[in-house]
């Protein structure tokens, strides 16, 4: 297996984007990616995607997005993991280029939630849940969501606003990031009285529906360094899956394949959890950040929220997360989502964060789930000395 | 890159299966196929699909088929690419195993079209064509094949009924199939007398929506040796594009993709069209077989209908085509189809055709289709001696 590394990153500003279609956002994340990879032509493309057949009444957008990027004739497909599909494609474009069939290939993923109604976009979300045992009787995916936060207050011992930190630090990260959705802070208070979605999940404890786009460009790494490209190595790459139906885990609380595909990711990386500089995870929720933190090594069952109240998820924090406004402030297009992560993890580990920039980190870690945890990828990016 | 072979196929019968659900249908074609490569968990499954999302109202597909196959917990992904979605997972599920990331991966897919109302399954396909510039104005999928159909005649000096054998060479090779949807021969009367869809593709044009799984296994041609499995070798495996909107291709009657494809697996198996013993070809239509056998190279520009007058395309002709029914009389659900072909293909190769086998042959050719020729997967497998 080749040594590969991230050369090229692209991204447009989240939010509603009701005057571009789904492939001018896809095609434009893409030529980003390769402009700043000073690269023309990737010989592959891989698009994450969920909702563009039920929103946009668009399939095929591998073939789309690749011809209007200027691609036309490329190797170029669709890849879904419900809202874990932006990292699925980077984890199939990792495959090609560390396999050596691809030299250059580039990952892009794209969403567009919000030219539909609310309950469309809704209804269409709960396709990442299980159709026959969940969503059929009427289970939304925040609804599950809200079972999962319920029962993990109960277990645990902790009240509603213990989860407040979460919110409040993504917030604050997202004033400066100029392509985040909400860039405005919010307060303990704001998230106390905020209007509840599904007790008790509350709009601050959920991300935004939202359209976006972003892409990075791959390459080996002796490639890379040979054309003396600004490179990030992937370190490790992994997906994992679980059952997609929450009643079927052997534990409700803990998410299985965040681990497995973390444990992989380290494996391969060599390294372990002390060793993460930063983490960009799934805080579609913020009972998923916790339960994201607890799988992946960063703290025991059941004290992920207790990370946010000792204030450790913070930029100045031993573990700092979503150090870019991650998917609450930053926005959440579902299918995008993934790569905003690890577009946002290479701007740390080249020091182009701006305001957040965190000082002297090495190693990065990102992770997006699909579903309420049945399709899991964990990348850890390096940057090279 | 590794030698990378087919030591397992597996499949159901095509057809109307409403008490079957997609996941049952997926997982059964995994283990079918798990079963004949004697191996009980593959380390990755790629899951080709079209529809879940919109007609069954189910993404994260990848992780729902591996557990239900019994295997939680391995790397899962659905891929689209439209009515190309199964060759689609296949081209992943190649990568993975030649660039050595994988040893052990499955190749499914699965489709459930008949659950649904015809016109939602109707409009449903229609997102393999383009949203903003093709089905926003009202053209179905078929209305896209009529509109080349009725070009390439006009070009070309054809009529209606010269298109025929294409029709009759596959109901006659359905007879003998046991998972074929329309196991009867139909006669040249029946084709002129077919109900008329989008003038000028009949009813007897048109492969028909369908319900059905199948699969295959891969591993190192190396390994399958060292086990003594029954290996069919994939020598060429290629994935192109083109533009998804049929007025934006350069020349509307020559499937540029298709052609890429083929000419890349051609390279890679250091062949040629006139080695290949016989190709299954994407029948979803008559004009897409004439188109296909052009664009691979078996037929000159406006003489792939030729080819079915002369009787080139049946069992004991120069170039058999669609040898146990095609997309046309085995079915054509649209996910799975791809799968289908190569299945087929290693039937014909292991000498397990039955009634359909062609003798002596050693290499076969697949193609599959995706949107109106938007996305073209070819794979070129060869009989091990």
């Amino acid at each position: 297996m080749r040594d590969v590394s991230i050369i090229g990153i692209g991204q447009i500003e989240v939010g509603e984007h009701w005057e571009r279609s789904l492939r001018d956002m896809g095609a434009a994340a893409v030529r980003l990616a390769l402009q700043d990879a000073h690269l023309e032509r990737p010989e592959a493309l891989y698009v994450g995607n969920m909702l563009s057949g039920q929103l946009s009444r668009q399939e095929n957008l591998g073939a789309l997005i690749a011809d209007h990027a200027g691609l036309r004739g490329i190797e170029a497909v669709k890849v879904e993991a419900a809202c874990g599909s932006g990292a699925a494609a980077l984890r199939l474009a990792y495959i090609a280029v560390a396999g050596g069939i691809h030299d250059v290939v580039v990952a892009c993923g794209v969403e567009k939630m919000t030219d539909t109604l609310g309950e469309e976009t809704t209804s269409a979300l709960a396709t990442a849940a299980d159709a026959l045992y969940e969503s059929e009787h009427g289970l939304s995916f925040v609804a599950i969501n809200a079972l999962i936060m319920r029962r993990y207050m109960h277990e645990f011992g902790y009240r509603r606003e213990d989860f407040a930190g979460f919110a409040l630090n993504a917030h604050r990260n997202a004033e400066h990031n100029p392509y985040a959705m909400f860039r405005k802070a919010i307060t303990a208070e704001a998230f106390q009285r905020a209007k509840m979605i599904a007790d008790p999940v509350s709009l601050l404890d959920s991300a935004p529906m939202a359209d976006g786009a972003a892409a990075v460009a791959l390459a080996p790494t002796a490639f890379a360094r040979a054309q003396g490209l600004k490179a990030v190595r992937i370190a490790g790459s992994a997906l994992a899956t679980d059952s997609v139906a929450l009643h079927d885990r052997r534990d409700p609380l803990f998410l299985e394949a965040a681990f497995l595909s973390a444990q992989r990711a380290y494996a391969q990386a060599g390294v372990r959890p002390q060793d993460i500089d930063f983490f960009e995870l799934h805080d579609a929720f913020t009972i998923m950040a916790a339960l994201s933190l607890e799988a992946a090594g960063f703290a025991p069952r059941g004290r992920g929220v207790t990370l946010a109240l000792e204030g450790a998820i913070t930029l100045q924090g031993r573990i700092p997360i979503s150090t870019m406004g991650g998917l609450k402030a930053r926005g959440h297009p579902v299918g995008a989502t993934g790569l905003y992560q690890v577009v946002e993890a290479v701007q740390q580990l080249r020091e182009e964060a701006g305001a957040n920039q965190l000082h002297g980190c090495r190693l990065g870690m990102t992770q997006n789930i699909g579903g309420s945890g049945a399709s899991v990828m964990t990348h850890i990016l390096e940057r090279l000395s």
